[in-house]
């Protein structure tokens, strides 16, 4: 008596299964379990759409990730990319790369992860696709959202002057990931904040939306891949430079509390411990009043003002009466 | 001196050399390398998506099938399965999960395939991701098109009485890819049209959107997964039989050649085969007329005549006197 496999199964009854999950809203035309699926689109907005993938020992390890939390992961990464554009989620296509021997139990978490991220941000899985894999478990994600027109956030707006600021905290994810690992097989166990800002990641889709209606960001961009590599990208993309403040990073207890017990810089963690899928943003200066208006909006989550764009195109970081040129981010095969 | 591969390049310049390669429409509002693309909707159609992934060692074997089919093959399938519903493409999202040691010549390859076969279809590659892969080589590929609203195609109108057609040809690229297999490695050699047929599948783009316009078809879908298979769908989602005549199918003389020197059936080639990705389609016998007016657009492409949609809902294959349950389909973890 082993677990029931998604080989057992095969591929008609475990999208069965899918479908059976799924309500559709009367603007999908044609939902999951055609050759494709038909919307009936928004009126008066652009679209917006965008697509990234987990991969199995690349993005996660399934001895302390568990199921829900790849199908959470997988979605949120996707949010977060459209949050950063000004745009709000709604719809979805799941595309499924699975190795034999994963069970439907396992299959049923990653669904359970991904529908209920979705429901939260009203977006609908519309279709998608499911194969076989000879190697790792891929979970690859489109997302379909909306933004007006001339309100979508770009990486190319930052011009000299404005301020740059970002949402909620840096560096609890990677100190997530490396608790997780150092305890590996004891993730029950682990029930730290920074754990579970690594293990479900909540996008910025509300204050992405706010941050695009009020016209009050000239860029935008997630933090996937550190602070480090947000501010470089921006800066190129924008032609500029950025200078930021080291000692005003929005560091969390717990991230202190891990650097005071192993030692290391907590300054380094933030700019590029990546994984934190935060939202960083430049602002005009006087656009500081409507920028209020989209903070008392944004309930509790925090946001802090870390540097300055600047004509000089040189990327720096100003800490403990000392400037240092910007650490590189991370990107893949590197 | 080994040949450069994607892990020497580093993700970062392997997007810069995709975009570079691009050239974007006015509707596209936000191309490549921001957080997701932004697209200006056309005006008065309802929007079609789908997605779906090659994957190596399942998909396909790069012992034969040079990097260049794999692009084309990843489009391929998507825009075959547009043109199931009568969606015209407009834009596509790729997601490449490469392995260390892909070369860029290799990964040049696959995007000159699928850049190539998109313009064709002027069907523009708006953004994407890269990332590692510990394992196979993945191309997974979103398109979104467009269909006018109430000429979608789906599975699930087929009729009692209706006639079932089926464009082109059936079996060839089950024959190519035998063919190939058994000469691995000579791939260059081989320049048989079912080899071509397997490697660079035409998906029936042209043919999906008249079937569409003229509401000639009652339903329609690709067969990715063989005749049978498609046949048991659209019966399954419309609730109906068919009967299909065994002895009409269209089988082109290099099936023919292939069963006379290897023996067994080129039926079965014919029902189980798959890869083909033609249309199968159903048609009310009133519409005749409608039908000849596609067919005179079609040009070169066949339409043949191969079955008829029964109330009993048996799944049937008449053929040299005798009648036989149809076999089952291709379907993954099967």
């Amino acid at each position: 008596l082993h677990p029931i496999t998604v080989a057992d199964v095969g591929e008609h009854a475990l999208i069965a299964n899918i479908r059976s999950r799924l309500t559709m809203p009367s603007w999908v035309v044609v939902g999951p379990g055609d050759d494709a699926a038909v919307l009936r689109p928004e009126r008066g907005t652009l679209e917006v759409v965008t697509t990234d993938a987990q991969v199995e020992g690349i993005h996660f390890d399934r001895r302390f990730v568990p199921p829900e939390a790849i199908g959470h992961r997988a979605l949120a990464v996707n949010l977060s990319d459209l949050a950063a554009m000004g745009g709000r989620p709604r719809a979805a296509l799941l595309s499924l790369i699975l190795p034999d021997r994963l069970t439907v139990d396992d299959l049923n978490g990653i669904l359970d992860g991904l529908v209920s991220l979705a429901s939260r941000h009203g977006t609908v899985l519309i279709g998608g696709n499911i194969t076989r894999s000879p190697g790792p478990l891929v979970v690859d994600v489109t997302v379909l959202g909306t933004v007006r027109p001339r309100k979508a956030l770009t990486r190319s707006g930052a011009r000299p002057g404005d301020i740059v600021y970002v949402t909620g905290w840096l560096g609890d994810a990677a100190v997530g990931l490396k608790r997780l690992r150092s305890g590996a097989g004891a993730a029950e166990a682990l029930t730290g904040c920074d754990v579970d800002r690594f293990l479900r990641p909540e996008p910025r889709v509300r204050a992405g939306v706010l941050l695009g209606q009020n016209r009050v960001a000239t860029s935008c961009m997630d933090l996937s891949d550190g602070l480090a590599d947000g501010v470089r990208q921006v800066a190129e993309a924008s032609g500029v430079g950025i200078v930021l403040d080291g000692a005003v990073l929005p560091l969390s207890s717990s991230v202190k509390n891990w650097h005071e017990q192993h030692g290391g810089n907590p300054l380094d963690t933030a700019l590029s411990g990546g994984e934190d899928y935060e939202l960083m943003f430049t602002v005009r200066p006087r656009k500081h009043g409507a920028l209020r208006g989209v903070r008392q909006r944004m309930g509790d989550l925090p946001i802090t003002r870390i540097g300055v764009v600047t004509k000089a195109r040189d990327l720096l970081v100003a800490a403990s009466g000392d400037t240092r040129v910007l650490p590189a981010g991370f990107q893949h095969f590197r």
